[in-house]
């Protein structure tokens, strides 16, 4: 029998992979930690499995006294309530490396959203889960919304990856931006992120680049498969961008965004975070706000990135609940699709050209068709049409294909035309 | 003894899976199934594992007479050759559908490209490959160069999503993006992509719509759990689009994109496949050429984008090998990561500002002052300061960060000024 086959025979033989609960011991019922618990309901429904946060470990009793949860002050009654998995959610690198160290020695996965903990320990800890055969997930510690570390991790050859460029901290992405967007100084914009959310009251790892080098260190090593030491990384804080800044970026083609950069040709490494000028034309140009985003370079020149939400709790929550389903079920889930639905065409804007061979409509005229089908028109193109064609081009409204089509069929009557129509995204 | 570690010391303890070699079982040796052959062994490389193809079947034997490769017209002859992974590149959907699921009730796992397969018997294989307990991937059936269904497909919770909008076939996008940027006709677009090997000698599946509505069906099974025909959903062809459709679309502030679109309210989904009109500000409208991307929505409105490279005999083998990977290790393969490296600060471009106590030196000096450490400027920005401050800003060609910093030492001195400097991007 196959070795593929061996790993299939153990997932359907053992019954209780289907039906038992999984067991979460929480270390940490921090912002993020209590997300976990508050979450974890949902993450079962849509698994549909049954997840349990049956232990969490606080290092002050009273500080969790709202938490429905069973509390205690020591790791040993942590381990005592025999999780599948333990979720690390206490940041820092003490007490989480000791703690992690012993769930993987005891064969218990581990899930953590903890890049300073990876930064300095990772490959003490991804070593140790390797000895140990134990599952050790992080998807959540870089680019929290979106998953492609853990897939990179299973997938080297296709990537095959020689740079990468990112914005992977949102904090200093979103005051960059309202520096711009609204024209305000760094110490307006910071303070609007505070108030927002977007920043923490100590915003000083964010603003430094501090958080953007552990997560960069925390990439070169998964993804170039070289150590790189954070504090070795050249480091630079956005605080002395300027209003007057921004407009000059934007004089010269681009725009200023917090950039974290590595590229390596084995066993070299040259890599930087900062804020850095970028082209109007590059792709994190245009990643906006609190928004992340990284781009991979192969060897080749191909390009791929992933965009989304970085940070925030529930956001990372959800990503290590995810991670806490892979690591203990280590399968696709599988569920059977529903009955074939009726499928509708939505209703959209419109894109409409009016090709007429006895002459156009005036604007008003046209709106007046279209008001009859209960379809109105957003904008008309006031371009000059320089190819001697005679036309009109215009955009609607979301509707129906069918109010359309009653729009376009009365038109060409009226004009002895033919109009053609293309959606348009909203 | 928990589930998790039952799995790992499966993993561990058989030790045919760490030193064996993964079989492949080759069905179809076109364009495909070649670069399969070419890249195996650069795949084993990458993953520390040995490949190798044993087997190849093909229609005729004559066509296959310069593949380095075992071939035969007799199916029976490929399971004979015991492979642990069959990749199905025939295309189509028979003798496709049935060989694959006989591989299937054999045991043995299954990689395949091939989405016109899945969208018509996707729920049929699927349940096979569950039955069986044996793994089915077929990441590069969307976007090959991205992974990203496969990873969707083990991690549902934080994803949540509610719609998809997406650029799935390159063909068009390219013809799309040269009628644009060339100004050229539809005609003359598609030749030159027949030409630059981006569209096929026959592109009517590409151009219809027909190969972006089954990429589309069977992202709506995996994402949204849903079974939808994709002759069900509303299909348009780029065939209609005019340059002067291309100018008055960038008028009304946005750009003509070949887009398949789906949004979903159990048990309702709405969807279509065409080009349509994308604004400026949406996600997609940036995205040029051949690549593909994907923008996933949220219940919460939160979005995730993918973008890369989306098909080609290379990328689609590349990402068919990962599969085989995955598929046969069943976990992620690791490598003990290479001594710290040293870490350099790269030569980049430079953003600099120099704000002056004592007077402004002119564009003249300023390069003469850069050129002596052998730092050229690229542009002067030579907007006003309309905020009273006096300064210059200026972007570099790229140099060492020692340079520019003496470069600033030196401006410093002449002007009593007080420099900064942040990188840029290429």
């Amino acid at each position: 029998m196959t070795v593929v086959a061996d790993h299939a025979v153990v997932a359907q033989s053992n019954g209780r992979e289907r039906s038992s609960e999984i067991h979460i011991g929480l270390l940490g019922v921090g912002r993020v930690g209590r997300a976990v618990v508050r979450l974890a309901p949902s993450a079962a429904k849509v698994a549909g499995q049954r997840i349990r946060v049956v232990s969490g470990l606080v290092r002050d009793l009273r500080s969790g006294r709202d938490c429905p949860l069973p509390l205690t002050d020591d790791p040993g009654a942590i381990f005592a309530s025999a999780p599948q998995v333990i979720v690390e959610a206490l940041g820092g690198t003490e007490p989480a490396r000791t703690l992690v160290l012993e769930a993987l020695a005891r064969g218990i996965a581990v899930v953590t959203a903890n890049k300073t903990l990876l930064a300095y320990h990772g490959e003490e800890l991804l070593a140790a889960a390797w000895a140990a055969g134990v599952p050790l997930r992080y998807e959540a510690s870089v680019i929290a919304g979106v998953p492609f570390l853990g897939t990179l991790a299973r997938r080297p050859f296709a990537a095959n990856i020689t740079s990468i460029t990112g914005i992977v901290n949102g904090t200093t992405n979103y005051v960059l931006s309202e520096m711009r967007r609204a024209r305000i100084s760094y110490a307006d914009a910071l303070a609007e992120a505070q108030r927002c959310g977007y920043a923490e009251a100590d915003a000083s790892k964010d603003v430094n680049g501090f958080d953007a080098v552990e997560k960069l260190a925390v990439l070169v090593r998964q993804l170039a498969g070289v150590r790189v030491a954070a504090p070795a990384i050249e480091t630079r804080g956005i605080g002395g961008i300027t209003a007057a800044d921004h407009e000059h970026a934007a004089e010269l083609g681009g725009t200023i965004k917090p950039i974290a950069s590595a590229a390596w040709d084995h066993p070299q490494i040259s890599a930087f975070v900062g804020p850095s000028f970028v082209p109007a034309a590059h792709p994190l140009a245009k990643i906006e706000g609190s928004t992340n985003g990284i781009c991979l370079r192969d060897r080749d020149g191909r390009e791929v990135s992933f965009i989304g939400p970085g940070a925030g709790p529930d956001v990372t929550a959800s990503t290590i609940l995810d991670d806490v389903l892979e690591a203990a079920l280590e399968r696709a889930l599988w569920h059977e699709p529903a009955p074939a639905a009726n499928t509708a065409a939505p209703s959209t804007p419109w894109f409409v050209r009016l090709a007429s061979r006895s002459g156009l409509l005036d604007g008003p005229e046209i709106a007046s068709v279209c008001a009859r089908q209960n379809v109105w028109v957003e904008r008309t193109s006031s371009l000059d049409t320089r190819r001697g064609g005679e036309g009109r081009w215009l955009l609607t409204y979301p509707c129906r294909r069918d109010q359309i089509e009653r729009v376009t069929t009365a038109l060409n009557a009226a004009t002895n035309g033919e109009a053609a129509v293309w959606r348009a995204l909203a």
